[in-house]
């Protein structure tokens, strides 16, 4: 059996017109799988916020929104296994039972996300925690975690390591500041804790992911 | 039991940014639904679109482009239901056995695609059959049937009635010239001769359609 | 991976009591299994007319109607299932999903209807498209399409070829003179043509099918 | 709350053409109606055996062949919904769950087989016991239980009441000696004695049903 | 492909703290799965007797009560899940259809309850016919049939052998007495006899178990 | 329509032998919906734990053992929906959009849990954010929050009222003393935060309850 590699994708590369962009990740997902099993959980991106923007201007309720970002996220994911045609498992499983299921099959498996009250990040851990994932590769816009926000202020300094409780910190020392954190994260953090998660924060760029994969020190890694 | 108006919505409404056209169709159906129960079908419109095309741009077939298309349109059946409030079915029903369920609660009822091979129209025609309504409205972009392209040929005349014959007979020469048309059509055309269902295809504006539904003659009414 | 070829079986052979015709087809599936993997989609025949019957005197909507027709022809798939033990996929799929996933086991796979409003023709051209078969054969009650009813002129003339375009047109003819004609075939024209399906329409007899998916010429095959 | 009351029709009503037969039992339940909750479960007759003898000689497994006969059983049930048209639940409950939910409808609630390895009677008594029915009426071709078979016997006498384990005894000894008992009335018989069920054995006649809802001593009554 | 066995479980070994029973069932089914296919059959045990006293306490309906023990058996049969890994079928089947497919994948597997309505022991029967069982095996608390109750009658002596029909009538001959007989081993033996399945009553004791698989004479063989 | 109340219940009154605490929450429960709704979710208590133990000596993954947890919890549901009766929704949701469809009905609702990944307290608060519950009672086996724990330390004070920000960072603390925390009520805590839910933490006691739910100063309420 190969090892699983679970990667989060942003949404936003699935808003773009340019298709080159899932051809590319979709070569690049072929290409990998010959090392290991790629299980990839894709975000929902600017189409997910037109709907949940209409949605909240109408009143929705916070877990109708959490299932309209899931339910686009998983349109997202269908491009993704279009994509990869024969490679990837046929559709984007909806529930961790059906995941274990399709990483039996030894295909790619692309999910969207689960159920509402989870952020992306933690249902991607969820997700690493249940198919025993070696990594968790967590691809962003950033190329990791930076002491300050890194598009205030130069001096801002990167972390080559972190610990869990030291980030944990960080992300609601932030919210305290601008409200602006994202608990789920914390919701991810405590998930990478029970299971001990092998996790690495990394910039959602092809080159970078192959380095984590191949076991380069890239973006910022977690421990315990 | 009031009467029941099915309407077929396209889904370019759904794909703007401009939230104040949701809001103006819910007031419009929360009034009307004084004097009758509307059941409305969306369609997927650009966002559809989006996904069809990048799908189709890596070899998916038919079925599940429309299936992408189902989706997207249930996503703004969604908008709609919750810019409705109370006063809509809860979510969009997925098949004609739930579509009876639905508008038994007296609700107005907001549905997307049902199955692949339908279009939209299709789709409306067979719900309107379904909910043995009194009146199915093809909102569109055009004002009703013309003799001819009235984009092109200034002397076009619009038909205030049209045999179903005939439409159907107009739609096949248009396919054959220019390969353009909707065969779906050709499946709404025999739902709607089988039940004989009093059809409209009219403009998508809110006060032809509530001239409509009143009872004026606007658009063009299909005759058998 | 074998080829694989949709075969529509009416539902004729099902409502008869002599169990030895089901026994031949079923040996009949599983010789040419060797060359092509068979996708059989079965119709509904007298029984599913039966309670059609009984449930439109009770005023049944058309959709419903549609509904005991698909359970009836299922049953139909079942006995077919049964007869071919385990070389069948071991139930009727009842999503076009679900026929991908059967189809993907390798086994012989027997559908009967999927959707209200689907004929089994139609249903049986979305199937072909669905699993890209290499031919369709549509096998029914008589040897071809002719340029006038068999069963009423000598001279009618049987086309060894026939345009997809003037099959339509006769189809639509034929109903504007007898009220006669499917319109569901319409559906199937539709899917054929947007997947460039190689359809033949041929008789209902082993031998001929078996000549058929050898590569002869029986029946009437449609062109583009 | 109106009392419920559980009738087990047999299914040879719905294998005939004499479409008045489905429409004068709908009358019938139409009208108790005004006095009770009535809840039918329905038989697989003819039609089901079809199946059967079918599935049977290609070397089927026993709870297949009790499959197809509960699906013959719903599209009756199916019939006779549609012969009530909208005095009763709008499709055939499939579990005893679903059973429960129906009856609060209030609605008169058609129902076929539930489970493979359960009779018909079984079955009736199991929604009995699920319903609290105030009595289950076993509608049969005989017009009670007779000490000795009538067909044969010219001095048989008909019981006006049975004690549950005199009528467990005589059908295990009828086994016994024909082969041709059915061990599922066992399992009623079982159901009926642990939940006390006022149960009666009566003629499948319109009057002789009427005459036990309205309290009649017809049939055979069983006691505990 | 292995020839198939059928082992119900007493749900007693699943409500003791005592883990090692567990791991030893466990260790046991995957030597014997060498040669054969185990299907495991698991009872309620306490805990479905406390949720199904409490419920019963509280008036809850028998079918209810009996869901109750269903739930409580499956979450038995996860345990032995999960002691197994990878050896077994991922979750227990919950129809008759699912047990078939969860077979075909080769692995042990692992059921709790089906049906309300049904013992454990017709669950098993049921479960032993659909999967062609080559044979059953109900390991109980007791070593064997006795011609008298070996708790109370020092000189009860067991059979080796038994014929169906004389173990039927001990089952409701002793209900007659003593209230105390479970019915719905009635509904296994019917099934037993149907399908002529080869049964044994045995001790639930691992060596037992095994010397039975292996085709020693161990418990009371039913015999036709 | 009457104001919603989400009531969180430990699993600890489920587990125990004596009935009659069971019954008194049932009579609680009807004497409030009164005067509002009652949605009670349900944890689950000793028997979860049993399972949940002997599972993960198994090695079974976390999100298995979340999902035996929320079976349990489903059981523990039940019990009270049967004590219930009438006045209860007839059995526990499992999808947030289920749980508003059961609140529509007006009735009196129990949950179990949802979803992996969720504590029971993070689900109660998700449920109260999609009901528009005016209220959220955790009763849990402490009075309320403490400044030390008042199991050690005897001067520990109770708060009648705490900052939102100063409960998380008490949590957290906690944990980075003990480990003993719960990460999940840091979800609940985002939840109530988002929705701006009125929460109060009180002890498990139908009399302190009841005064909660009548508006009284009891426990230790969240504020913003």
């Amino acid at each position: 059996m190969k090892k699983r590699i679970v990667i989060k994708l942003s949404g936003r590369i699935f808003s773009v017109d340019n298709i080159k962009i899932l051809k590319d990740y979709a070569k690049f997902l072929v290409k990998i799988s010959k090392i290991c099993q790629p299980v990839v959980v894709t975000g929902g991106g600017n189409i997910a916020r037109h709907y949940i923007n209409h949605a909240r201007s109408s009143g929705a309720d916070e877990s109708s929104l959490d299932e309209l970002g899931i339910e686009v996220s998983r349109l997202n994911a269908k491009l993704l296994i279009y994509a990869l045609k024969h490679k990837a498992y046929p559709h984007p499983p909806t529930t961790l039972q059906e995941i274990r299921y399709a990483v039996d099959s030894g295909l790619i498996v692309i999910v969207g996300g689960l159920h509402p009250g989870h952020s992306t990040n933690g249902t991607a851990a969820l997700i690493a925690e249940k198919v025993e994932a070696t990594q968790f590769l967590n691809a962003t816009d950033v190329d990791g975690v930076y002491d300050l926000d890194p598009n205030k202020y130069k001096k801002a300094k990167k972390f080559r390591r972190i610990e869990l409780k030291t980030l944990r910190n960080m992300l609601l020392r932030e919210d305290s500041v601008a409200g602006g954190y994202d608990l789920m994260d914390i919701l991810a953090l405590k998930i990478i804790e029970r299971s001990k998660i092998k996790t690495r924060i990394l910039k959602a760029d092809l080159k970078i992911l192959e380095k984590a994969i191949k076991g380069d020190s890239v973006g910022t890694e977690i421990i315990f």
